[in-house]
């Protein structure tokens, strides 16, 4: 297996982890999960050296962990500091120790790092909208995908698959493809993909969430951005066509896939929208949208690809290329040379990730028409 | 996995295909079938040249098939025709192409050719009485069977297991072996294996079939007929000993197996009968017939010797052999030798396969007696 | 697959094998049993030579077997006694020979050897307390787990995990573990480990067990007899602390593991008690109790290190080592080179069996406390 491992990856939303123990399979390795009595979250194998024992099992006594089969305990170090043989207090083996995994709390996710290098803050992406909760309210959820990570990544990065895939749903309709203007930009490390289109129609979904959006034609900005190692957000937002932003109605996807193995994926998924703030009910709605669209219909498609592919060698399948492949190419021919360099000693070339441009982390944007005025399709 | 590709195999029963997309695996290679507007059925690869998508997710329009995932079309001929990026119309990808197969629509079944070389009709099998309406009355279903297709064909070409598998079904008693004259004869590349035999009782099954053969000692004939590459007749036929066929009841088996894979066939079988071609309830009697003997005593058998086997060459094993399975050896041997000959380029040896002799598909036969007189056993 | 092929394993318990046809994996063969007419059970392959058939599936006819795809008859030590082809009596085919396995009866298991030497009962170990229903009511079963058997020798060997895993059941509370005194002795290939203690309270199990154990705290001895290949005797005894044995308590477990493949195992268990000898109520109890500890937790534990550990090398994976894996490990290793004498042809090492000392199977046992006394802790 190999994967990127000198990154973070989302191990757990915050309120997975707890004073009750909690196992996740990270890239390969089960990886023991709970929080100190002062909060903090800790990560460690979840294998006990002595018998391979599952400590997830166990028994959490303060911030120390005892092994259910033979009562080793472990601080939240990873170190062994009691063993109770023989006699109730035996000496400490000096192999006895867990390894450690620094996590780092933020955004409402509980990120881990699984590399050999020191942890590096700065390599966190920005997801920061999370935690604005004046501007944006927030659903979330994580659900498993049989499939190899880079497909989810795929995937989320060519959003031409809307409107076929998500017809009913998160997709316009094809027709309003023709107006659309499609920009591929590298800033460092950091893949966009921005697609903007003028006098469209809002796609279903859209509708349902602001019904205003019926009324009139719309523009839309439709941006996604990744970052090593298979973080997304995902940022469609619609308005009245022609002004300055009137019912200006925004979604923030954040999607951020977790390889539990080769073959399957951790997808933490999060919809923050900068509307109806208050309403439980349009939580429900755009969790049932969710439950269609990215649970079912996207997981699906992935899941079939997975099993059609046989393989996580995509460009040695020779496969057709559309436009819409363009960042998600770039991506893995990005992803591919950072593990090549870390495998190979390397350090990780480019600059270091740049936070979310304003225009699209923020619900308001400078003009899409303005800005593409030149290349835009003639008005209808 | 190495299959004769220069051959018929049947894709589906005719009623299978129609105007939804239907994916079948077929020799390892997911196959996506549909009728044409003007009820042609065409077969070709289910999965998108673009990213490996299953085309039988998608939808239909005309004979054209549109991907669920990006929305590229493909004509029947397997053709891409419309690429909808970017700008909803954008350049057909070279290799954006289906392999299509060709199918030829014939008795019911649709026939699928999967080889490099010109189909040809010559080729395919004679189950021509499955059409005559008005000499015999079908049932036919399609089961799948988790083990290596040639299994299934050495059960059905070694009849010697009826008295024992299908003790209280298809099989006469154990005792009515006795009586029995057997003939292995090959005429190019279809093998037969002729059983007959005088005076003896007929099968449970017969009984139930026609209560007439409970009143008296019958004559039987029971043949069948291999072509490659797994395409099996079946003709037991009974009538009223020393008679000129008083009360023949005749019943003309196909059954026609299709591998999925090396582990996984799907198995068409058809009966046919000369009796009561207005009834339902015996439509009923026969299926439930069918549904014991062929799809769970010979299942079950054939699935536990896959199990045990471990592997598809049977000859390595070093079996036992008996009598019956002098033609279930030979065809292996046969088949094994045109699969060789395909993968080295050879022409298939042999002549072309022979329509069925009058006497075996016919509901009426020459003389069983008369022909095996001198070899048959006395009278009892 | 390498296991000790010179050894009695045990196939079944009496009452499993009848005269119906019953099939086991033992040592990754598929092993067929039965009942003679006069009582006597036998054991030969399942694997019909002719096609692969299961012979469970077939007949019992006397004490012959016939099977069910073509009707080939065995007797009972292997031979084919009838082919009814061709013509209801065919010549036997040279090969058409069963494995045939001898068995041994005794103590209300049936015993199996697969080996290739003679069967020599010398080496069977010792179970007759099962038969001692004057000092003994036992109850019985067998379990399966998707475990390596050895790691099942293992968790029975190492009696450290008892206050752990089994915190409400059979172990005692982990600060009795201070009072232990451990003895590893090795007699001839019989390996033991002797755990006494003074001065402590009954494990929750017992307390239920015998309700007087509540009232005082009592002495314990607690010692495990290991026998080639996979074949533990536990033998816990509780008595009133100071005295020459009041309240004795005994339970004689035996637990007996038989690898079905190197992947699953079944586990054969028994619990012998010298009290309540006429109660169905107390056999209701322990059964609970044995469907909790044994069936529940040591199965989800044993389970979960195989997945975890992905070999069954378990010295490669440089394990911590704790006193508990003093028997086991050494056990391991006695195995092993079992394993590899046999396989180079050389004879078993070591004297034979030692049949169980008096002071472990018996219910009356010398004093622990009087042996122990040089080495015991100071009585609290």
């Amino acid at each position: 297996m190999s994967f990127l491992r000198n990154a973070w990856y989302v191990a757990a939303w915050d309120k997975e982890v707890t004073r009750t123990l909690f196992a996740r399979d990270i890239l390969g390795e089960s990886i023991l999960m709970y929080r100190k009595e002062d909060g903090t979250p800790v990560a460690m194998s979840n294998v006990c050296p002595h018998r391979f024992a599952p400590l997830h099992k166990g028994k959490l006594k303060g911030d120390i962990v005892e092994c259910l089969y033979h009562g080793l305990q472990f601080d939240c170090a990873g170190q062994c500091v009691k063993n109770p043989h023989p006699g109730g207090n035996g000496p400490i083996p000096t192999r006895a120790k867990l390894t450690c995994y620094p996590l780092l709390e933020k955004w409402g996710a509980i990120w881990i790092w699984m590399g050999d290098k020191a942890p590096d803050e700065s390599l966190l992406p920005d997801f920061s909208w999370i935690d604005k909760r004046d501007q944006f309210r927030e659903i979330r959820d994580v659900c498993v995908v049989n499939a190899h990570y880079e497909l989810i990544t795929d995937n989320v990065l060519d959003l031409t698959h809307l409107p076929y895939l998500h017809a009913g749903g998160l997709g316009n309709h094809p027709r309003n493809l023709e107006r659309e203007v499609v920009e591929n930009v590298q800033e460092g490390n950091t893949f966009w993909c921005k697609r903007s289109s003028n006098d469209v129609e809002a796609s279903p979904d859209f509708q349902a969430f602001n019904p205003r959006l019926k009324e009139f034609k719309c523009d839309k900005a439709n941006a996604v951005r990744w970052n090593a190692p298979a973080h997304v957000g995902i940022f469609p937002q619609y308005w009245k066509a022609g002004t300055d932003r009137e019912h200006l109605t925004v979604l923030n996807i954040a999607t951020m896939m977790t390889p539990a193995s080769e073959n399957r994926t951790w997808q933490f998924w999060s919809l923050a929208r900068n509307f109806q703030l208050e309403s439980d009910q349009m939580d429900a709605i755009m969790r049932q949208a969710a439950a269609v669209g990215l649970e079912k219909e996207d997981v699906e498609m992935i899941e079939a690809q997975h099993r059609n592919m046989g393989t996580s060698d995509i460009f040695g399948l020779q496969l057709v290329s559309l436009p819409g492949d363009t960042t998600p190419n770039r991506v893995r021919k990005a992803l591919a040379k950072m593990i090549a360099d870390e495998q190979s000693g390397l350090e990780r070339q480019e600059s270091r990730v740049v936070p979310v441009s304003a225009h699209q982390a923020e619900p308001v944007l400078p003009g899409v028409r303005q800005e593409n005025a030149a290349s835009a399709p003639a008005r209808a």
